[in-house]
């Protein structure tokens, strides 16, 4: 007898489709039939464009295999898009340079249990934060990366993602900017911290930025890479009150705190897949 | 012909049950019967203490005259408690001291169209605040209270609570203690702002105690009010920071603004049916 | 006996000047010479810039009379920019279009005592906010401002400037955009409320723009008005969360809140002379 | 000849004394008489309590040994409590029991230069968080904790400070009550961490306090530690927006991120002399 056929298994389900009466009805009537028991649901409707998003929690008896073909069929009526999840930590490859702290603290929650990815990599174009990882165990890769060799650091870069089968790459300040192709490659499973509130200063030295503009609040933002530099879909943003007393160097250190925070945010919620794609914007189930 | 048989109205159904499978599918599967278009919905499972809690927003065809009957047998089934509302604003009566700030901001909030409240009257304890009830045309009724005539001041209340038809009376800094039995007679319906960050600083004067102990934030707490003094279920809080130069007489202006502030929210949320009451606790879907 | 000399006058000095060793030596030395009483003192040196600035609270026999002359020596032995104020409201015409919230909460809370301005005038090129002004006795004057009467318009209000002496001017949400003339004529005494948290969402429909972004937080911002469009130096900023959920008229709403707090805030520090100008930036004495 | 005489020692004031005129004035003088220069400077008079406080940070040519005598001379005529500092690291012990988050984030935080401790030992009840010390080349103390060897292990902390030459003892959830003896031996330079916005949920389990009573925000607080458990003075404080769809087990997620950044924020505070006594509050000139 088939042991999985006795337990249940954790699912997260995610879709979003044009919205009409009875998507829900449908969707739990599913669930109901399997036996499944449905832990946590949010959804959202949006008006403005006729779509509906959902995000399902349930326990699942003997799991994906039961449920994954009428699953199939009932998003292919609806016309949905859907992912199906287990509960197993995110693969995930951290990318760096030479700043500690959105590492450190990315690692550090692994660690604790708070956020559920696994760190199969930090790869940095620096050596300087070897010692960090390789104190939490995980493999440091050292990709040097220059005007002429970026193109090939990239492809390494790829390579590893592919090896590990990573499913996720974290920019955790990492000061290189990507290629298109990259960015094409990875989208919607690569986010990047920004150091500033999102869309003011972007590009680079943006503290400095918000110091000459004399701003009352510093931020951060995290989002998915894309093409457009500074532009992708924002995930999480939060700022933290300063003064005309603060220098630029105390800007900095004020708003690397707030960095890990909106990073760890992120990514633990697109760990959790509560992050949903909307166009320019993101659906976030928190 | 019957013309609310044509028309869609927009309905609020809150209600919260013990947990079991099937419950959303039910739910959603009657209202798919009569047409229904859910255009809001969330839920909440309290694993806990194995209660389901569901708020939804829809547009029903024919209104409640076509769903009261077969929701009220699923909720018989469900065990459930249940309430369905229509969109009118509720009818409210806000009682006020001398104090205006609270008030001044929930009539503003009303005209503005902003929270969806019928202000039927203001009842104060002073003739103070008269001038601004009658500026947005509101009834303004004096009932003086001292040590006799309390008994006969709350008999006041309920009397016009009863011929107002009433079904919210919010104390927007009231500075009168109710009997217990007003307390009961109104529950679930009757909304106080307590100026501190509950349950820090219980009773009376809670700036100065907030001054005195040094704390770095101060705050407000909107809760349901019942014959246990600043213990009933919460529905909002907020804070805001203060520093050792300010005095108690800076912490009560700032902290006006958190009042008004929270009191509002509080109230909105209460009248767009947003606060289901768990035991001491509330659900709020905001 | 005169009596000026037996009571002592609230004073608020507010300096900056080239940084050197002895200012506040030199400047508390001559306060005690004439017996004042130093009751608030807050400093600030940018190093970057090698200057420094001072506000100065004090309480002087015979007021400014006694002072006038021996401070304006010191002033120029150390090339200060300073100014002297008393404590009597700062004279304030207040310009609005149609939406209430800014208006509203600046007239309440001239009159419940928590800002010391003296609001003269209200001025609109709407009918709509009349009534609000009249309620709290202010005299509302309605400018109707077309493409072709614009400058005719500035002109008017610039008489009115004169006429009712107002030292500062406040745009509580009036959606014109003033000339260069008028901006440098009434420069460093003119505050707007922008509604977006600048730098991002410059010009109009900024919450329209924040929705399309899928920002997660907004904001607002209170500046001096120059003549380069929402580039003027910032006063104060806060920000609210918002998610996904949120429309863009639900944006409104909750940056309505924001608004008006962050509005009265910073013309609240500007009356108390709190504020002083630093190049492109702000130093607030908070 | 005497090297130090040529350089300039940064040094850190701060005084406390009854409320008289030429306080500053006489500060400053000093300060001026011996070539010193000023680079930050905050003061706070208490009207209440008729009690002036300064800190002032400043360049001294010689450094202490030109000023000690003279500025002794000073403290006795205005009656002054006073501490004159280098800006040497604090020698600092964290004190800790299982849980790591805040342990890890003063290490990381003084490694990346942020807060200006010298960490010299970690002291824990349990063996847990060695590796952790150790990662960051710390001496690593294992003191077990029981009922019967409460006394000794006291002693033996003690005899620790001694030996370091500890400046300030942090307990970094240290899940032990320190005895009235200890409390008081260490007056002043030693912090706690308390997970809840105290004065709410004093004692045990907070989180779990907070939960039941449906709080809208949890916080932390940073406190000196008296013979008064949870009663000493607050440094500082800071809350979090949860909701009723949390359970305990996230309040503590959440609130370990409040724990770390109120702790490292009071420390650092502590460590750059900017937190004055003021009976059983703090002046924070921050």
């Amino acid at each position: 007898m088939d042991k999985s056929s006795l337990t249940s298994q954790p699912l997260v389900f995610t879709l979003s489709c044009p919205d009409q009466p009875g998507i829900v009805y449908a969707v739990t009537g599913l669930l109901t039939q399997v036996g499944a028991n449905v832990t946590q649901s949010q959804q959202y409707r949006d008006a403005s464009q006729n779509r509906f998003y959902i995000r399902l929690q349930a326990d699942v008896p003997g799991g994906r295999a039961t449920i994954d073909a009428t699953f199939a069929a009932l998003a292919s009526r609806f016309d949905m898009d859907y992912t199906i999840a287990d509960a197993s930590p995110m693969r995930t490859i951290i990318m760096c340079s030479k700043d500690p702290h959105c590492l450190s603290d990315l690692l550090a929650k692994q660690r604790e249990g708070r956020i559920p990815i696994d760190v199969v990599a930090v790869v940095s174009n620096h050596e300087t934060l070897r010692p960090l990882a390789e104190f939490y165990g995980v493999s440091f890769i050292h990709i040097p990366v220059t005007k002429d060799t970026k193109a090939e650091a990239e492809a390494h870069l790829l390579k590893l993602v592919d090896d590990y089968d990573a499913e996720l790459v974290v920019l955790a300040r990492y000061m290189q900017i990507l290629s298109d192709e990259i960015c094409q490659t990875l989208s919607g499973r690569i986010i990047n911290i920004h150091h500033s509130f999102l869309p003011s200063f972007k590009g680079a030295r943006p503290y400095a930025q918000a110091h000459a503009r004399g701003v009352k609040l510093i931020g951060a933002t995290a989002h998915y890479v894309t093409a457009d530099l500074d532009e992708g879909p924002i995930i999480e943003q939060d700022v933290v009150r300063v003064s005309h007393a603060h220098d630029v160097q105390e800007l900095q250190a004020m708003g690397a705190e707030v960095e890990r925070q909106v990073l760890s945010r992120a990514v633990r919620w697109h760990a959790e897949h509560r992050v949903l794609h909307q166009g320019l914007r993101t659906v976030v189930f928190g």
